[in-house]
């Protein structure tokens, strides 16, 4: 079999740690070459702390690599609202022991995009900078890369009524990335929202026995309380898990080929991901749009994957 | 009983012809005080006709009155692909013998309001170009307005991605009655595709024998085709049905009270009307979202009032 | 000779007032056929009061009407810091005798251009907001416009870095006007700023004697004393009074005729005017931009018309 | 007497390879770390040669390094009307000898800088793109960067009414250095428009015998009849020129402090320098804006500078 080379990209944040969790329980499909982090839910030097937190906990042996500290154009914007200070309150972790890599992950990106034996995906689950930046600064690398498998956006917002977080946050680094010609499959709120962690599942969850699983159930519901608390919702969406669960499984997903576009110019929409799913715009499909998942699948191998981490 | 007193606004138009054709049927519940006519889905001119032919077929003793034959700010925009090069083609009606009255459609609302013994009711079905006129015209009529039944907008568009043909061609002056302060109750997509007439609809409305449905099922037909061809959906959804059905019956609908603005600045999202329904800019509800429709008791209802035309 | 008709649509205003008492001494070219009133520099209110005062002063014989009381789009913006509490501070008139007509200002104007004999100019020194209005209400108008007019815009700003106060008011109004097909005579900052009454103006205009060259004298003090606190200049331009000085001598002006248009989208730009003097847009020109005036020919007439006020 | 170490950044282009040579001239006041390329004029790829053949001709012993093929948000603009198909059109040069530098021009800024004893300059006469991803990678590098010497924007446009090419190409990376908190000194069209290479002046220059003038005295005959045709002005106006002409010799210039941004959403003022000349945003100044040079004292030490070449 072959392996699928990814990078992860990310802001853990709860989502993003469950998300690293399930591509690192994939050791037979998936080459990590390394986890890039972005300023998004919090500050990316805490980002960038728990990501090596995450690491160790998984014994993981991939290079971290800290990236942007702030949007391509506008200020940063950050959410403690929903991920604590630390960016993934809840579950206490041991101080890193492992350190991050030198260099910045913009050059990371290009240097093994360029370097890699086959095409790479990128799987970008926090604000878009970092990849934008890399097709800005070598747009010679688009060709090798494979896909890019996000999180972002959707019909609806969760940060203002048109926009979702990651996309808001740095909304002129998604267009570079949504009109860069490369095959984006997006995971918007449409389809996040219906994997809810709801009080049932973490149920479920909470009786796996290892270490992962207790501290993936110990995000679940600070994770959990947060969106109950804010948005009236019966427990947290596992957003950014839809990326790597889509790696390990396509067809947990229902997809539909559709053009899609940022606004950045919006007095209320900034942000906001246009999604032709009407095919109003005439123009050509440029991104595979996830709007179904099945859920019953979907948390049977999520469970699989945190017991997985039990026989180790 | 007492009556609630409507000015319907409109730009007939398939589902325009049918609102009317409900309100009509209420002769113990709806004063109709008069149809005034707005550029829209073709010029105001033929939308006059048409609503002067609409009257005609009824037997309808109210005035119509022609109104803007423009948007406040942009160009007009003009919709023959889903109406027809005469707004309403498909059902041949004769020319009209009743003529419109003299004066603006602006003027006659203000006129009416002002005079009215209580409170009127708008119920605009096009863009909202009379509407906005005659609120910046006169700003003191908004206290005799009891309610804006619109049909416009939604979470998703159908003239952009983003945009609702209705709102798009005038946004401007969907912001102003958005932001007017009168309680805005709006028929959005989300709930008007939800009562799509379907092959199935509209053989059970064809066996009705009065020159009304069968003016109704012809304009089905017509409208259906539309949209299975543009819009690969099962036939035409009555969009502005839902405002009359909803005077006569509220109960048909689900809301929800939320804050809505209209866009009109974004490059891919002018018009688009930003919902909030995760209450996320904490700004005060000004809007009674219909997103769900009992679409049997709906069915039902419409199918009695077509029968009560073969009564008269 | 024959009479020009025109009607003053303004907001009086210091040079409002100012540009009323120019039209009012050309008894022999201009026909006055209303001065129409809309909320500007203050509430549209104080502004007709402060044109019937203007009226009563110049013992004028024409009739003021009241118009919109709001913006097209936006909301209202109010310039108490320029022009005072009244709107026209400074002076001390008595309260007028003569009354506003009954009826909107938008009316008066549709009415008086389609019912004159030729064409009608219309001079805006306010915002553009009834002029739009008129030419959205009746677009059938147009063609008997001869000219507009106007006071407004310029290649830079007083109210933003790039808008100047009528504009920016409503710039949704201006814009309708700029694109109407209409010719535009445009006297914008950059010709406004040329006519400032200095202190040696004031002095020499001091010396007049007659009841209405005192008002200006008085008007101009108080003007004066605001924008060298304001802008630190050498005293007030009298912007407005450049449309009427144009009308009684069109050389005193050099122009060019340019493509102009209104931003009505941007972040800090909404309400420029952009004017394209290099000719890059390639686009036909529908404006006579005034950049320069002959200065000593502008205060020789100027004085002369406020000394034929003492010869009645 | 203590060198100002400047890293030009540029787009050559006539008006860039003349400010290159004044820079190279100063060999007593200058340590010019590099020459670092963007895309503007022309492809970043041309630029790059068109650097590399100054470099050659004035053997000038720094480096060239190329920089960003495209801007940050937006597509390309290419000004082959201006500079012609090479960018550089008219003189013809040898091929480069001289090679470029390995890395990206944003890496050489950050090292540079961050190397640097002092701290340093930059020149940008190009679209802004560079600095912008330089400051975006490594924020820690602003304290460190004494200036920002920049040919851009001004009060009116020369690429569309309201904006300057430079601006134009790139208004997100402009806005990003406006924004950034580091002191920009700003040479835009009002006063680069006050430096025309006229026949005259032409003339003048034809008569210096060595390379460099007589490669500067043909570049400004292309540039000039450039000039000429498309604007209808009197000869090219050596824009970028000023950049360095203010680094030998700052009293060249009168100068405002002013707040300025950089309107990136306007319909029709994309790219806009919004400069508060009148102080009416209340912003604190962040811009030297040059709105004056003495124009004899100009092209005297420009003609002593082409003169100096002569003695080598």
């Amino acid at each position: 079999m072959t392996y699928k080379k990814v990078i992860l990209d990310c802001d853990p944040g709860h989502d993003d740690a469950i998300s690293i969790i399930i591509a690192a329980s994939a050791k037979s499909s998936l080459d990590i070459l390394g986890i890039t982090t972005v300023a998004g839910n919090v500050e990316v030097d805490k980002n960038t702390i728990n990501a090596l937190k995450v690491k160790d906990l998984l014994k993981l042996n991939v290079p971290v690599i800290q990236g942007a500290a702030r949007p391509l154009v506008k200020e940063s914007e950050i959410a403690t609202e929903i991920h604590g200070e630390s960016g993934m309150d809840g579950p206490v972790l041991p101080e890193p022991k492992s350190q991050k890599e030198e260099g910045h992950a913009v050059d990371f990106i290009i240097d093994r995009v360029k370097k890699a034996d086959g095409k790479v995906t990128l799987v970008p689950t926090g604000p878009l900078t970092n990849i934008a930046l890399a097709l800005i600064k070598a747009p010679e690398i688009k060709s090798d890369i494979e896909e890019i498998v996000l999180m972002g956006g959707g019909t609806f917002g969760n940060w203002t009524p048109s926009a979702e977080f990651n996309i808001y946050v740095d909304a002129e680094a998604a267009k570079v990335v949504f009109n860069s010609g490369i095959p984006v499959t997006m995971f918007g709120l449409d389809v996040t929202h219906q994997v809810i962690a709801t009080d049932e599942i973490q149920k479920r969850l909470a009786g796996i026995n290892n270490p992962t699983a207790k501290f993936v159930s110990e995000l679940l519901i600070f994770f959990g309380d947060m969106y109950k608390e804010h948005f009236g919702m019966s427990g947290g969406p596992i957003h950014d898990a839809c990326t790597t669960m889509y790696l390990l499984q396509p067809d947990l997903f229902t997809f539909k080929h559709v053009h899609a576009d940022v606004e950045t110019k919006g007095e209320m929409t900034y942000g906001e991901t246009a999604v032709d799913l009407l095919g109003v715009t005439g123009k050509p499909a440029n991104t595979k749009f996830a709007y179904e998942v099945d859920q019953e699948k979907f948390w049977n191998l999520f469970e699989n994957i945190l017991r997985s981490y039990g026989e180790e």
